[in-house]
């Protein structure tokens, strides 16, 4: 067995260790909890597709993106990169098992050879929501509403909506465009409008080719446009859902970078984390179609997971893990079954416990329950088990006591 | 955007349907609810680490099956194989910031290469869980008796560890090893015996060097082992923890097929599922230093977490997911905002509800109902409407009432 090299994690990858783990997982817990509530199904595709699946789909920048190489069987693979194109592969190839409406959710990582930044990772989790089969705009309000309701769930205290609809920017836009200067291109600017703002945007356009009174034309048009009737009732149908009437703002300039909407379009942010962009999606009724033969319209929602567990942590939205409740010693070799009894009770009655492993000086011990800030810890020596009874120091409060051993179970619940 | 060519999942690959996804859920739940209470924390390690890091740990033959490549900046990279060999790096890695005794669980996804078999993919998951940093027979008696603990809370009725000392089989056999047939080669012969019963272990060591007289007293020898003190005190202490004193089984011929093991080794059973080990670990106090430089006694086990999945389903332990509770059903346009209002009600009671996206005629609705499992179907047409009240329909027991609408949510939570 050779030993090991180089001891660390490759660049851009991390360990998630267990408080980032408890902080991920009770995220998610609150996020699922959600979805279920609205008829939502999980599944997973696998981590490796054929490449072929993958190449083509995402942009030609984004494909040099995709960790590819041919396995074993001279297969080209590539790593799972987004979760929308595995998901119309799963949809073709599961149809017949399918309901006519499908809606899923879908939670995994995804790999994306970018170079890292601070808080982005190589690997990071994509968390996504999507309604299929129909152009109903209730389903698109069903994204809204599940969406506002999962952001409100983990714990946000104010979460804003900001919509708009990709058709009234491409009529808004249409006398715009140039042989040149595509609807796409122009739109691909706007969106950039909170970034570098109106100076920048008219000066992105201009250099793509449109003259400059023209491109401020174009911004003011789009600025100065009203909801569709379209957005409207969307809108309408995700208040009498349940979403606060503040919380869902139309936005004119907002465009969303990808090509593929084809309505309703929408982003997530929350005040109180103004880092940007906390998810966001939309309605694109041609991407199947394009993507896997199907034609089936869709509506869905990308959450930002590694983003809405970092703003919780920020905002202390995350209730910390307590670790196990209590740490039972071992006083010496002969209390030892003892000891064990005495960790089976009260794992029997649902508290966690942990036994500390070795025979040690009990101030030893007690380090170890501060370190792992276990909540009690008891001892059991000699004293002790001649008079059937327990210590227990409750590491908060300090206070330590001697009861019945019948009691123990009792103390420790009714003191949480 | 290209077409996608092979709308299909690679071979040996699978996708996880909601069923699956519940099943494996429910599992993993049950699986963790125990590590938490005998204090285990979880850790994540990356799918992808250096080749540097795998490679040569798993022997020459396993080297073949790990998934590498070179990526995109010519790093020599690898999927992950296994737990075991991710986590010494994560401890040497982590090591300021792990407590003294450190007990992880983890449960990720591995890949491997192998020729895929029913029931077996080249993506599975698997679940370990361990004890580092102390030699203590305790934690031996921890990880026997978290395990059965385990299992039992999955729900098979009989779980059985059947147990062995690694330095009791060195003891028996070291007087048979020959300098063409090392002690590790006599084991890994016996450790078949199961499958290949005693005129196989003989056969094959016959084949490998021995006299056949020599190869079947080496057998008999082992087969007449009795536990070593070590491997008493490990079972009593598991006693003491609260295994079931029949569940604990001294096997004299059970080796297992890993070389590292150092002391106590043992393998899962279930009697209900006789298809084999679900699971099995033992100690390894030598493996630490040897992948990572560090000098880190463990003990641990892996669960096989597909087939637990596959054993639990197959004794029908997993409770069926019921889907969604309530369709809210569309009567005619004037009534949509209505229905979400309702659907945002019974939602808000914390009751899951799925609204039918579209105006269709109700049998189509009621239909829809049926293929996906749902519970109760409610109608709020006209006549109900003008009555403030709404018609509910038990999907199982096939009773339709029209009842007030302020009683909706106690008819729906009363009868379930």
């Amino acid at each position: 067995m050779s030993t090991m090299a180089p001891a660390q994690t490759l660049k851009g990858f991390r360990d998630i260790l267990p408080e980032e783990f408890y902080a991920r997982a009770y995220v998610k817990e609150k996020l699922m909890a959600v979805f279920e509530q609205y008829g939502f199904s999980p599944i997973e595709t696998p981590t490796l597709e054929y490449a072929s699946l993958l190449l083509g789909k995402y942009g030609a920048e984004a494909d040099k993106l995709i960790y590819r190489f041919t396995d074993a069987g001279g297969r080209e693979v590539g790593l799972r990169y987004d979760q929308t194109v595995p998901t119309a592969r799963f949809i073709a190839e599961h149809r017949e098992q399918l309901p006519g409406f499908f809606r899923r959710y879908q939670l995994q990582n995804v790999f994306r050879a970018e170079k890292p930044q601070k808080g982005r990772f190589r690997e990071f989790t994509q968390c996504d929501l999507d309604i299929y089969g129909t152009t109903s705009p209730i389903a698109d309000a069903e994204i809204l509403s599940c969406t506002y309701d999962a952001y409100k769930a983990v714990g946000f205290a104010t979460v804003v909506l900001r919509c708009n609809d990709r058709e009234t920017l491409i009529t808004t836009l249409s006398p715009f465009a140039l042989d040149s200067v595509s609807i796409h291109s122009i739109i691909q600017s706007i969106d950039k409008l909170d970034k570098i703002h109106e100076e920048g945007v008219v000066d992105e356009l201009e250099k793509k080719g449109m003259v400059r009174e023209r491109a401020t034309e174009a911004l003011h048009a789009v600025i100065a446009s009203k909801p569709s009737s379209a957005l409207k009732q969307i809108m309408d149908r995700a208040i009498a859902l349940g979403v606060d009437t503040e919380a869902l703002v139309f936005d004119p300039s907002l465009a969303r970078g990808l090509d593929y909407y084809t309505g309703m379009i929408f982003e997530v942010s929350v005040p109180e984390y103004a880092v940007g962009s906390l998810g966001g999606g939309g309605r694109y009724d041609k991407l199947l179609a394009s993507l896997a033969q199907i034609d089936m319209p869709a509506v869905g929602v990308g959450l930002g997971f590694d983003r809405i567990v970092e703003a919780a942590c920020e905002l202390n939205l995350i209730p910390s893990h307590t670790g196990s409740s209590v740490l039972v010693t071992l006083f010496d070799d002969e209390s030892i079954g003892d000891a064990l009894s005495l960790a089976h009770m009260i794992r029997k009655s649902g508290v966690a416990a942990l036994v500390y492993p070795e025979v040690a000086p009990l101030s030893k011990q007690f380090k170890y329950a501060n370190i792992g800030h276990v909540q009690y810890v008891v001892v059991c020596g000699p004293d002790e088990r001649a008079a059937n009874s327990v210590t227990v120091k409750n590491m908060r409060s300090g206070m330590q006591q001697t009861i019945p051993r019948s009691e123990l179970i009792t103390n420790i619940t009714s003191q949480s």
